[in-house]
C-alpha cells in the first residue's frame, strides 16, 4: 500500500479551507473526490498544513495511501484529470519514503504574503493580493519584523480560535521586499499559529503605513494578548509556497 | 468639455472582448455603465484598440469626453467605485491634450503572450495562460520569430474575420524569454491585424515544440495564406500591456 506525496498548487477562492467540512467546498473533498474517480477508493487526503477558507497555495503538500503501484506521474496526471476544472493541480507525485507523513514528518512551512499597493484595486488579482492604498515603507517593514524573529509566544498574532496546545513557536524568517507595486512578505517557520501570518502581516503593515512604529509592533508581540494586534490582513493575499521535510 | 484619457487594466475571461455587443458583458458597457454611474452622463468610451472575448489588460488606453471638469484623479477613483466588483480598474487617469485621440493617436500597441509550459494545468493561472505540456525551446523560437519582424503581408496571421483593409502591417519587436515555468512572448508594431498576435504566437510555438522549423516559420509568412497559419493560441494567455503615444 505505496504512500503518494503530492505537491499541489490551488485557488484558494471557492473553497471554504482545506479541510473537508460536510457539504461545503473544499481542497480536501475535491482531491477525495478525485481519488475516488481515478482509483474508485474512498480514501482521506492528509495535508501538511490546512489553509484557511480564500488561501492560496504553490507548494502544499499532502499524502495518500493507494492500494495499488501506480508510476507517480500516472498519478499526478489521472488526479489532474479528474481534478478538472477546479483550479486544483498536482504539480508532483512521488513514492514516499516508509513512514513519512505529510504533517509529522515537516520540518519547515513557508508562506508568501502578496500586497499590491497603489491607488488603484486589483484588475487581474481580484482575490489574490491584499489591496492597500497609503504606500508602503518596505524597509520599515523588514526591519521592524526582525522583532518577530526567534522563539516567542505568538499569543498576540494568534486567531482565538487556534486550538494548538502552546503559542510558543519558532520564526525563522520574516522578509519583506518591494516589486515595483506589490509589497511581498515571505515567511518560515516549523509551524504556525491559526492566522498567524495574517495577523503578523496586519500589524506589520501598520509600521509601513506609519501608523505603529517598530517599537510599537515589538510591543504588541511582547503583548501576548490578542487586542494587542493589529488588523487581520485578509486571506486574499496569503500563499503556503512550500513545505521541508527531513527525508 | 475635457478628454479623459484612462489607462485600464482588466481580466478578460467574464467579457465577449472590450467591444459593445447588445446584452452581452463586454469592457465598453462596464465603463460606460461606470461614466453614467458617475456623472450621468450616457457616453461613448473610445479604446485604442478592441481586445477580443477573453484577452487581459495591464495597459489598454480609453478616453471619454465629460461635460465637467474633474481633477483626474476624482475620475480615477470615482470610476473604480462604480466598476466593483468587476475585475476592471482605472490605472490612471489625465486631461488629454487638444485633438489626441485613444486609437488615431497610437503609434504602437505592446502585447504579451503567457504560455505555462509544464506537465500539470495552471491551478492558480487559469484562463491567464495558455497551458503547453511539451517542452519549448524558448531559444529557437526567439530565432525563428526574428523572421516576423518588419513590413510584410501577414496574410497568414490575420483572422478571416479581419476588417482591415490591407494585410501589410510593421512588426517592430518580437521577445521570446523564459522564466521558470513560463515562456513569454512581447510584441509591438504600430498596430496589429485582427488575431494576428494569437496566430503568430500559434506558429511561433510548433517551432518551439519542434514540429516547424525556422524555415517553416519563415516559409508560412510568405505563404500570404491563412492555411498557413499554426493553431491559432488561445485568448487566455494574451494580454495588451501598453499604448504608445507621440504625445
Amino acid at each position: 500500500m505505496p504512500r503518494y506525496r503530492l505537491t499541489l498548487e490551488y485557488d484558494g477562492r471557492p473553497y471554504h479551507g482545506f479541510q473537508a467540512q460536510g457539504a461545503l467546498a473544499s481542497v480536501q473533498a475535491s482531491l477525495e473526490r478525485a481519488v475516488k474517480g481515478f482509483t474508485g477508493e474512498v480514501l482521506r487526503v492528509h495535508t501538511a498544513g490546512r489553509t484557511d477558507a480564500g488561501v492560496h497555495a504553490t507548494g502544499q503538500v499532502v499524502h495518500v495511501d493507494l492500494a495499488k503501484d501506480w508510476k507517480p506521474e500516472v498519478v499526478r496526471d489521472a488526479l489532474n484529470a479528474h481534478l478538472v476544472p477546479e483550479p486544483i493541480v498536482v504539480l508532483e507525485a512521488s513514492v514516499a519514503p516508509e513512514g513519512w507523513h505529510a504533517r509529522f514528518s515537516a520540518t519547515e512551512r513557508r508562506y508568501l504574503y502578496r500586497i499590491l499597493n497603489r491607488k488603484s484595486p486589483p484588475g487581474l488579482d481580484q482575490g489574490r493580493v491584499w489591496h492597500v492604498k497609503k504606500p508602503l515603507d518596505a524597509e520599515a517593514m523588514h526591519a521592524a519584523a526582525q522583532a518577530l524573529v526567534g522563539h516567542h509566544d505568538f499569543t498576540t498574532f494568534r486567531d482565538l480560535a487556534c486550538q494548538a496546545k502552546s503559542p510558543m513557536k519558532t520564526l525563522d524568517v520574516v522578509r519583506v521586499r518591494r516589486e515595483g507595486e506589490l509589497v511581498l512578505l515571505d515567511f518560515a517557520s516549523r509551524s504556525f499559529l491559526h492566522r498567524q501570518v495574517r495577523s503578523m502581516t496586519g500589524s506589520i503593515a501598520e509600521v509601513g503605513v506609519g501608523r505603529w512604529s517598530a517599537e510599537d509592533l515589538r510591543a504588541s508581540l511582547a503583548a501576548r494578548d490578542r487586542t494587542a494586534c493589529g488588523p487581520v490582513a485578509p486571506a486574499d493575499g496569503l500563499y503556503l509556497t512550500g513545505v521541508s521535510y527531513a527525508s
